[in-house]
């Protein structure tokens, strides 16, 4: 399966990027606004992964011309790009498509961080008003550090939570997930249900500022 | 130290009881609107307990005289019982009191439960609120399953979130909840915090309902 990252460049990109192509046969494509900013993300990407698996299957793309080559294609971009990046590549996408999202909305104060939703209720679900109708939309990864997925020293042993309205679109992307080596992919029912997963990304950090070595925690249903 | 758990009849006030009692030193006070349902829990209690720990410190009262003597209130009530709770109990709570809540707003649809806080931003926050100024308030043991905790053959391993803007109340309480077998109790900052603390609630339950073999299911930060 071919698996373009939007935004691959970026932290959440970089470490699915490295993560999926060690652990996974999959094709992976990172996606930038910028190709070439893509193919140096995509240079340094094969030097990490250089000694640590045989074939690594990464290139480097255009935002559109990735999402047009994909199967699956992960929105992994700040949320505030989210919305305009689903505009951007919605010509890209079909019915076959299965469109991911890992964005969270929050805002900080002193205390912390704070979940904060856009209107549509959670990032998910802006994603799903934005895409085509025909395109499933699936929420996924999001409550995982950027910097405990692009370390790939560091053993996983985390959960990720998948919300999806269409099923097949929702198995895709489990299995996908569960192919991570040391992650393990649960269901959380339909799109309606992303602010709550959403929610647990402001609170891993704050459990992060308020414990000590706490650094990049996860979560684990148990 | 001498812990009153308001509203000890139900079923987090019964979790809580039997494992406080068992795996602490504590005094265990169940307080009821009535007191006769409170002594009928205690006998309850006592018989579940009378094979796991040679001594049973636990007695029942009425939800004021209960907080009245106690040093740590819980208030182990339904959500929209609470600030009727904190009010019915204010004469009773001082600055040397330590007030708990763990209880969660939530509605359900035919997708799953949602949190749904009210207007203090949490019921957290709500408690504080309507709880005499100079009594600290300390948000904790929320995302818990009652079940798993009242089933005393079910080893935890869990964790519980605790937020407080008193810094000593909230050790107290971070004290007691890390004496209980199996719970591991970790910072998340201030009240402002507690919103997403409560939000993990709804989000357990929807993952106990839509994955196999998970119910009471629970959370680890890890």
């Amino acid at each position: 399966m071919r698996i373009a990252l939007l935004g691959g460049t970026g932290d959440i990109g970089e470490g699915l990027a490295l993560r999926l192509a060690r652990d996974t046969s999959h094709e992976i494509l990172i996606g930038s606004r910028d190709p070439e900013k893509a193919r140096d993300a995509v240079a340094e990407y094969e030097g990490e992964l250089a000694d640590r698996t045989d074939e690594v299957d990464i290139k480097g793309f255009g935002n559109e011309m990735a999402a047009d080559r994909a199967d699956v294609v992960v929105l992994s971009v700040p949320p505030y790009y989210v919305g305009d990046t689903v505009e951007a590549v919605a010509d890209s996408l079909d019915a076959d498509s299965v469109l991911v999202t890992p964005a969270v909305g929050m805002q900080g104060d002193e205390d912390g961080l704070h979940y904060h939703p856009p209107d549509a209720g959670s990032v998910t679900e802006l994603v799903a008003a934005r895409a085509p109708d025909e395109v499933p939309v699936v929420g996924a990864f999001h409550n995982l550090a950027a910097d405990a997925l692009s370390n790939l020293d560091n053993e996983l042993d985390l959960d990720t939570l998948v919300v999806a309205d269409d099923d097949a679109a929702g198995d895709t992307v489990l299995t996908i997930a569960n192919e991570v080596d040391g992650l393990r992919a649960l269901e959380a029912g339909p799109l309606a249900n992303a602010a709550e997963v959403e929610s647990v990304t402001p609170l891993v950090i704050n459990i992060a500022k308020y414990n000590e070595d706490m650094h990049d925690v996860g979560v684990k249903w148990t």
